[in-house]
């Protein structure tokens, strides 16, 4: 199973500033198993309660992310303050466009807004089994 | 298996030009699958020729990305120029600490720099099966 960060350089951020960050952030990258070979996406997202969910048309993602395990992440890094973080979801992603469980109700009542172009009329949500985060601070 | 985006919006960017992408950033994301679930953490990275290798402490990675496939993606959106694309790497983890084959000694020809802390002295490798990349531009 997943380990946690054994470093003490490595502190773990709190379920509810993970949501926080993820609230904050729109563009995140989702991780996809294809016949036992993980892919990773980028995509614009939104968050609403636990729930996170963003926009796709037909493809790679549709066919193979709902009902299967997914990752989501985001992190950032900024120089000048030396601080990194990432925060990251694990779960079972849903086909949430039209389906009528809490999960889908809950990611509908977000807004993602896709940057890419092309229209993306279905909409994934994951439903996370964990929701876990790392922050760094280095000393300038 | 993996679908090619298939919209005319997005243009498909030639392996040559994902090798210099890569080859021009520091900053990417690991995929590796762990007992069935995805697990996404950001890496700092090298490339030398078409190898991608980073270093890491013992943990998640080194338990479970060598000998399996693993996913490495990076990408960049400039609000600016409305210029997004992405490069994923798709391949299987070799760990290169010390060994004698012939990804790991390309693999050693890289330095990647870890920003985050801790000592991390052991070395993956990614031996790539697909490096593919998309690239969009909105009209601003």
């Amino acid at each position: 199973m997943y380990e946690p960060a054994t470093s003490i350089d490595l502190e773990e951020i709190r379920e509810d500033e993970c949501l926080q960050l993820l609230d904050q952030h729109h563009l995140g990258r989702i991780g996809v198993v294809v016949d036992g070979q993980p892919l990773i996406f980028p995509v614009n997202y939104g968050l609403s309660h636990r729930i996170v969910t963003f926009r796709t048309a037909r493809g790679t993602k549709l066919s193979y992310a709902p009902g299967s395990n997914v990752a989501f992440e985001i992190d950032e890094y900024a120089p000048a303050t030396g601080v990194g973080w990432s925060v990251l979801v694990q779960g079972v992603a849903i086909d949430a466009t039209t389906a009528l469980d809490d999960v889908s109700w809950t990611a509908r009542g977000a807004s993602p807004h896709p940057v890419a172009p092309g229209l993306k009329i279905h909409r994934l949500a994951i439903k996370p089994s964990s929701i876990t985060g790392r922050r760094f601070k280095l000393d300038n």
